[in-house]
């Protein structure tokens, strides 16, 4: 069992939540079925009409000719760079080196599939055309992370991402989107999904990150790539018989919050500049692209953490239950805005970042 | 879109059923959750207590170190024979020819992880011991599967389970056992699932299947087995972030159903004999030593499913909703005894098998 730090009691206690949509409780799967018919027929296998009219919807939604659930993007987007290498021939695909896929999957794409990895960038900025231009040859595919999560979801310009995608269209190279966050960045971009996702041949949308979710992801792409996908998805025990405990709660979920993105992304910029004007705090990117942002502090985790702590327990309010070293000067957390920030009076807002800035000069 | 049959649109009217535990409708979730309090956690990348009880408590059961639910059965057995494989350094396993492995999975186990497999005996009989004492050098793990679907759900007797797993432990070969319907067979046995566990090194368990629960598995063994599954699992990308949508309604339906195997084994052995009374219909076994068998008829699926068909809209009891073609001469279905055959009035069984009978001998 993982342990419960002092910062993650204070901030499960709290009043309020300066980000996310609320705890991951039971209470979001059954508000998601409340109001559902339980004569529905599940569904068996990956059809029935419960998950066909999902899928379907989601690819209108994504612009793409088909569309299919998976448990999860893991799983999803190993299989989506598999077919494109057994696609060219060549067992190799480039992608950010803080992919989720080289950082998060216990190297299930090298160990499953044998397939060997081009690391586009430093890990500090976002890939740019010249990164793809200038990559080893015998790539199959090319993953773009939207927005790059672990960097605090910078992006691209939508005129880099355009020229990539003519650049991969042209050299016959794949071009996958690991849209986990997708939602997200459409407000920046100023476009709909099936906008973005016409410069790639395939894409994962994540069906909990952002929308608040259970568990779950889409692929999507065109016909004979998602029936590909689905093959493969039995393969990896991933074709479970029932599936509509995620695809309900993901369907009720993205129709609740897709519309909010603009919203979310306000307040996202709203509470950068809340912190960027806190003394020894900055926001990483300065200015959120998206609906999430880092917030980086120059000490060490060890001061930072009492101190969140104590503006928690004056506030009320739940700044964050996590901080994560960087070295022994510096530390940071990630902010994801969701429906708990409206919720706080702006006063209350106000008295905790002021707090926060006090103490922090005194630090 | 999965076609529904003539057969099986008179299945879904019938009032009554013959086997299983009714529909397979969202109502099987929402009757789990309904007493659940949603202020309870969800589990959250495989831990906390939501999901750790569960696993807990059926490490228990099962009389093994640790246990850990995995979305499907598919990924948690390639994955276990992976393990075994990789601590002996051979990669070859050995199975019966209908395994689920061999005729379900697309073949996972060998696209994945390039195993070789070894097909023990012949399609329509159990695994014996000597099957195992003849198969070839360098198989670093048999799977037996108890009990054995596709034939029925025929078994080997106990002592040949103990000889088999003491043939193989001294002989350094892991014996891993495909217990997917394991509590069907302990009426058989006269045994606790531990104590036919206790045989195995590593076991799966569905949470489905005999219990009607909505999807996933247990995979059990000793610490650092499970340990090392744990790491596949994140490979897979089968470490949802929550799984309590699965473990819950398998915990509720477990809990529900494990006691009541003694009476679906009964039925089963009743139902057989009833249809075994019939005309040119014989189960498979003859007596059930589950609480599943096979119904095989003498003639083409063509000729036996109208009759069914009738017989199903005369009685109002769904006979079955499926019908196999063997061959032009002969065809069969699958019967899982469950809660829908206490439901019937016994006139109405026996009226229908006396349409059975009937029709049977007019074909």
């Amino acid at each position: 069992m993982r342990e419960v730090t002092p910062l993650q009691e204070v901030y499960n206690q709290s009043a309020y939540k300066l980000a996310n949509h609320g705890a991951r409780s039971v209470h979001v799967l059954k508000k998601a079925f409340e109001e559902m018919n339980g004569d529905v027929a599940g569904d068996l296998y990956g059809t029935g009409q419960i998950i066909d009219d999902f899928q379907d919807k989601m690819a209108a939604f994504l612009g793409k000719e088909n569309a299919v659930f998976f448990p999860s993007g893991t799983m999803a987007q190993q299989i989506a760079l598999r077919i494109w290498c057994d696609e060219k021939g060549d067992k190799k695909v480039a992608y950010h080196p803080l992919s989720h896929l080289e950082i998060h999957e216990e190297d299930g794409l090298k160990e499953l599939h044998n397939i060997e990895t081009v690391l586009l960038t430093d890990r500090d900025r976002v890939i740019d055309l010249k990164d793809v231009m200038n990559m080893e040859d015998g790539v199959a595919a090319v993953l773009l992370e939207l927005p790059q999560r672990e960097i605090g979801g910078q992006l691209p310009s939508f005129e880099t991402l355009e020229k990539i995608s003519q650049y991969c269209s042209e050299r016959g190279i794949r071009l996958h989107l690991d849209g986990a966050r997708l939602l997200e960045v459409l407000p920046y971009y100023q476009k709909s999904a099936a906008e973005v996702c016409a410069l790639f041949d395939s894409v994962y949308l994540s069906l909990y990150k952002g929308i608040g979710g259970i568990a779950g992801a889409i692929l999507a792409g065109d016909r004979d790539f998602i029936k590909q996908s689905k093959v493969w998805k039995r393969r990896y025990g991933g074709d479970l018989i029932s599936l509509y405990p995620y695809t309900v709660p993901a369907d009720y979920y993205l129709d609740l919050r897709s519309s909010k993105m603009e919203q979310y992304f306000r307040e996202a910029k709203e509470v950068a500049e809340r912190f960027n004007s806190c003394y020894g705090i900055s926001t990483l990117p300065e200015v959120p692209v998206s609906t999430m942002f880092h917030v980086h502090f120059q000490h060490s985790k060890e001061q930072v953490g009492p101190l969140l702590l104590q503006i928690e327990q004056e506030t009320e309010i739940g700044l964050t239950n996590h901080l994560k070293e960087i070295n022994e000067q510096s530390c940071y957390f990630e902010v994801h805005m969701g429906d708990m920030y409206s919720e706080i009076p702006k006063e209350l807002v106000t008295r905790a970042f002021d707090l926060l800035d006090k103490s922090m000069k005194h630090l």
